[in-house]
């Protein structure tokens, strides 16, 4: 009992994805999951955003593994970019390894990495640590949590659960597991906090079942339905409605193909011979014998969902009788693209049906009566709410204390904030590095908060580059004033002010007689006051001079 | 009965906000609506959107006037921007008038404009017009919906309603005058569609009352409650709850100051002497004697709640003990904003109240059994949906069909399709120049999407100039090329890539010898290669060659 537990959320403790949790024992590490997150508003062109890893990085010799929880991208979609920082063994279920292979695969990596193959009720020593995995049940089968077994007791994350008592595929979370966790004395819980903000219960997936089959009654043409190419267990209530109703289905988009061949051969995924077909099959079937699954119920714009409600889609071209169904929510930020999909599928004159209409999604995260459930079954001593926006965690941490927990044994923290445990209890502990790593295009972590506010100064007003070529003898100018500019004014009708701009430098040129980096201070601060004079728009003034 | 009636969609068909309605006949225009909307997050700097209304301009001299149906910005905000093209009276009611004031005062408009003060059961003469304002509740006092009498028949307008039975403050839609107009005869009706994904009917205002009473029971320390300054029906229940309980409230911000103030002057907020107070005065009561009216739950940042979020309001610093109340919802678009608000008060330590934990609002739109009930009781023959985005103008359209309506009758129709009525019926009569007119800064219209396009370019990946400074006489380089680059890479940290992007550019200049444009195509083909090679990044590459 003389050792120290550290826990550090490294992601998914303040922010929505990008999950990543440190727990360390006397000096040896492992981590549970390892997220990504898409980038937000204020993040333009940024592809993906990974937890700040520094930390792993810095103590690679003392991480011991990785325990990934489910198969979603923002649980393990950021291994591809800390393994090479800090290799360690993957311990994953079945299927979340296959998620894992297409992955590392991608990227080059899977004949360098180590994957360890886990299930739910297994006990897998590592170092101090007895990782259990237990079920839970999520929108992805496979799912588990851990319990992990530490000198000073033992520590449970939830993993992303819901109670569903009566899930149409995959399996329940494990109720029993977790009521002998509190028997046994749990001495820190981590829990899914996505949902603190719904009332009641979670709907069950079964409700989803229904609304399929409503709308599998009533289409007389083609059913195109989008959900994520990770969703195996919706998908495969689409292959069983689909069996139902006399209907073949094709898959459209690559990471759907992908991953639903990974999980038919796993065998997470059945249907019978002849159910899923190829595309270009379907064009010899009557449209009411017709189900398309596809990406793109977030609106991005390369997937097949997208292409067809633009009708740049290459094998596939919507007409009225059809009708799509949109299978999942907007992740915060994507509302507005999702709305402009609904819009164009409309257009195309598709009868269109998503969750305001009917209930053909349900979340995967548990809801606050649920939530308490756990909270009561595991019965810990401390708790930190984990996999939230800060909002999130604070309600979480408020139904624990609802609960009847002290506020003092709740710990609302963030990325890189450390939470100690010893013999004495529980405590804050400084920090180590948190934060995001961005990931664009080949670079991780090269790009920072600098950069991207100058892409977004960029983004609002557009920049004026003003090249001055200056006589190296007499510190005249050499000629006239360049003056480049883009995202700041229609070029074509802007003659007039640009004209202004050059004459207004040149005239400065004349007058002044210091330094170079004086003239460029000068230019940049009276062009400012002048553009925003004639315009009210403060674009990005970059002065150029030039000897020549 | 010869004559021919046009209606025309100008905005807030097909989108949010932004609503504007050309009626004409026989030549004659009156304008229903004049509204801007917030700009989308692919419009980056731009400041507001307004109606396309070129229509108007190129017809000045037809338009008799605009007829606003309620103090909204997104009906009568694009006013100072459309009237100098196309002037013409404004007809509002007490308040609206009002609303409008306000902001042609802020652009010296006021002087020079014509406004025309009605009420409810008036009748007022335009041209061949006679217009009809007529009651409708909505989350503003003084709304009015337009039955406009043409010698072709009865066209009504909705404005925004919903039939709310048991209004906290404000009047309900006159349910009494829709029926008479349904028994008169109803040419087209035009009626909003916003909730028309909301099964049900909305709730009523007094729902808030309900859950403000709860709030103020159990709050021991301030309350700060943010909605629109324009939400003037909301700020009477914060006064009337907040003197139930013995509480003062004072007002955060310019907007929310001079709203109050203008409907307190017109006698549409009531307080009792002494409720409405300084913000100053406020530091010297009892925390619990305190609330605070602000605005900011779209997380504008530069408004009061986000400053406090923020910690960097001059007057007022969030402390725990205080609960904030959002009695708004996020409107589509502004959701990550309004989220990392919340965050951030909870960071604070605030106890934060919004409405997915509490009904603290409720929507000013009618859902889809008051769309019905509309409907029936109008009884039109042809129906327009207005008011929202394509999704909701369709599944408007569709519940219209679902009453009994011929889909022939039923018009779909966004800015700028014409629809036209004679004798005969109504059909689609081509289009008028419709879409959007951007402000930015000073300038109305003139930046378009080749600006924006140029925006988001840059917001994604930045941009590279390159100079070249070429010898007159001898075509060779005056001096080694320099590069410019903002947003594309962390420069401190890219020192080798620009050098070899440097020695690139001067290899090009080397090797060719053709004309400058030549050399640019050049430049900047092999040079976003070379980038893209790189660091799989594609800014934009803009070379610039000059003789010296």
């Amino acid at each position: 009992m003389s050792g120290s537990l550290r826990i550090i959320p490294l992601g998914g403790y303040g922010e929505v994805g990008r999950n990543m949790t440190v727990i360390e024992y006397d000096g040896a590490i492992i981590v549970v999951d390892c997220g990504l997150m898409f980038p937000e508003g204020d993040m333009p062109g940024v592809d993906l955003v990974v937890p700040n890893f520094t930390y792993l990085a810095d103590n690679v010799e003392r991480v011991l593994g990785y325990f990934i929880t489910h198969g979603h991208e923002d649980h393990h979609g950021a291994l591809p970019y800390v393994l090479p920082h800090a290799p360690a063994p993957i311990y994953a279920t079945r299927l979340t390894r296959g998620f894992i292979e297409v992955k590392l695969k991608e990227h080059r990596l899977l004949g360098s990495a180590e994957i360890v193959t886990i299930a739910a009720g297994e006990t897998i020593e590592v170092g101090p640590f007895r990782v259990e995995p237990f079920r839970v049940g999520h929108s992805i089968p496979d799912a588990v949590g851990f319990a992990v077994d530490t000198p000073l007791g033992l520590v449970l994350h939830s993993g992303e659960y819901k109670f569903d008592l009566t899930p149409v595929s995959g399996k329940s979370t494990d109720l029993h597991a977790l009521a002998a966790y509190g028997q046994r004395g749990v001495l820190a819980l981590m829990a899914d906090s996505t949902n603190a903000e719904r009332h009641g219960h979670t709907p069950s997936e079964s409700v989803v079942r229904e609304a399929l089959e409503h709308v599998f009654e009533r289409a007389e043409g083609r059913i195109i339905l989008a959900t994520f190419a990770s969703n195996i267990s919706r998908v495969q209530e689409v292959v069983n409605v689909a069996e139902d109703f006399g209907r073949k289905v094709g898959l459209a988009g690559r990471s759907m193909e992908q991953n639903i061949a990974m999980a038919r051969n796993l065998g997470y995924l059945e249907a019978a011979e002849g159910t899923l077909v190829g595309l270009k099959e379907l064009d010899a079937l009557p449209d009411d014998e017709v189900v398309v699954c596809c990406t793109g119920t977030q609106g991005e714009p390369t997937s097949a969902l997208v292409r067809m409600a633009n009708d740049t889609h290459r094998d596939l071209s919507l007409r009225p009788g059809d009708t799509v169904i949109l299978s999942a929510t907007p992740i915060p930020g994507n509302e507005e693209l999702v709305h402009r999909t609904i819009d164009n599928l409309f257009r195309r004159g598709a009868h269109v049906v998503y969750q305001s209409l009917m209930p053909v999604h349900v979340s995967g995260h548990a809801s606050r009566e649920e939530m308490k459930l756990l909270l009561k079954l595991v019965s810990p001593r401390y708790f930190i709410p984990a996999g939230g926006e800060y909002r999130m965690l604070v309600l979480h941490a408020e139904l624990a204390e609802s609960l009847g927990m002290p506020p003092e044994d709740v710990f609302v923290v963030e990325s890189g904030e450390v939470v100690a445990f010893d013999g004495n209890g529980a405590r804050r502990d400084g920090t180590v590095p948190g934060g995001y790593i961005y990931v664009d295009g080949l670079g991780v972590g090269d790009i920072g908060e600098v950069v991207l506010r100058d892409r977004n100064h960029l983004a609002r007003d557009g920049f004026v580059v003003v090249v001055v070529a200056v006589d190296r003898q007499s510190a005249a100018l050499a000629r006239e004033p360049e003056i480049l500019t883009r995202g700041f004014v229609f070029l074509p009708e802007a003659g007039e002010l640009i004209a202004e701009l050059r004459a207004y430098v040149a005239d400065l040129v004349a007058q002044e007689h210091g330094s170079h980096d004086a003239l460029i201070g000068r230019i940049r601060s009276g062009l400012g006051d002048l553009v925003n004079k004639r315009t009210g728009r403060r674009p990005m003034v970059l002065p150029m001079v030039i000897d020549v």
